[in-house]
């Protein structure tokens, strides 16, 4: 019986979840829900997960959604999983939950605009703050402590996963946005890095897709730029 | 060595977890954190939130914010605390998970305008529709099962409190804009009843400041249709 794991890589949480198994050595079947043809609102998922969201679990009879949920549950239930990603000592644990419950209303928040959402601009504007004003506390609280991971750890934590995979989102925005963003905060950006090392190869290989559109983007920008630089020469000409 | 709680009662989650204590016997001493004087801004209060937020607890040497966390923390650490409220066994405790991360980014993300922030039109609007979205995902999924609380239970969880404590906060709207939003949702106001039952005497004690803030609030609207009769009343006679 393998654990089956109902995911779209386009998904900031399925990425940390499969990146969790694979550095864990937990097997599973992937099972791809594609979100861009609205799989995850066809009746048959909605019997897996009556939200009609990924990623959802599946092991045996118990099904399971919400990612945080999901990764607490994998580092309980397979015997595999080193102490270090969701600690046994009760105190760790509760700092642990304290930085799960802080991201939603922070860099979940403030990330979804990154996802290409269809937004006005004031929401973007006040997303953005949200992002930059989280990406501070980020710095300034939960990176404060010795360890290049969250709270001053040495290790990588469930919740380390699942924050650095929402920040792996900016890749898609346009560079000087992304600059804008990130390039305040130095630490930010070693404790992403620390994290992507510490769980490659897998990191990257399930950020493929994520590195695919960011190509793409920068291609589509590059032939838009071009086409604008011919039509202003061809205007010259004419003049 | 008491376990001390930074709260102030008109936040939603502070009145979970004094409730929680209270229910579970659980010693504690109460420090106000005066939201409207912004003593949570305070470098004193820093010193023990550097979020700046309540609730906060500080257990001998150890501090935890984040009211999700904090209830885990309490049910873990306190031996009087039943196990319904946070259930050992891996598989339920992972369904309550699940309960819990859903909440931040629905009921809570809803309810936000109730707590009287001074939002734009468009973004209450918003709210009203994330938290209608939620209440009927709440009605149709979390209270599918059998028992009167989340889940199907017969006893009450930690999820049932936090969620129940948020939509409390509808106490405060106009009673309109209360009735719009609970009324297509009888399973919701039943189970609210049942967590409140279950809880009592402490969450009429602890919620007693929402019930004042409510009176107040119709005896100004009240004089206020009052006035507006009046004006209209010598507006009459001058015709």
């Amino acid at each position: 019986m393998t654990l089956k794991v109902y995911v779209d890589r386009m998904s900031k949480p399925t990425r940390a979840i499969i990146t969790f198994c694979k550095i864990n050595g937990i097997e599973f079947e992937e099972v791809k829900v594609d979100i861009a043809r609205r799989q995850h609102r066809s009746p048959e998922f909605k019997e897996i997960n009556p939200m009609g969201k990924v990623p959802v679990i599946v092991d045996g009879r118990f099904k399971l959604f919400e990612s945080h949920a999901i990764l607490i549950y994998l580092a309980g239930v397979f015997p595999g999983v080193a102490d270090h990603w969701y600690p046994s000592d009760l105190f760790k644990r509760a700092k642990v939950q304290s930085v799960l419950d802080w991201h939603h209303r922070n860099l979940r928040q403030g990330a979804a605009p990154a996802l290409g959402l269809p937004l006005n601009p004031q929401a973007v504007a006040e997303a953005e703050k949200v992002l930059s004003s989280s990406l501070l506390k980020l710095e300034t609280i939960w990176l404060k402590g010795k360890g290049p991971f969250l709270l001053g750890g040495f290790q990588p934590m469930i919740a380390d996963l699942s924050l650095v995979c929402e920040l792996m989102q900016l890749e898609v925005v346009e560079e000087e946005t992304r600059q804008r963003i990130l390039s305040p905060h130095k630490k930010v950006q070693k404790w992403m890095d620390s994290t992507r090392k510490a769980t490659q190869p897998h990191f990257d290989e399930v950020h493929e897709i994520v590195f695919k559109v960011k190509t793409k983007l920068q291609q589509i920008k590059q032939s838009e730029a071009e086409s604008r630089r011919k039509s202003a020469g061809t205007g010259t000409s004419r003049m």
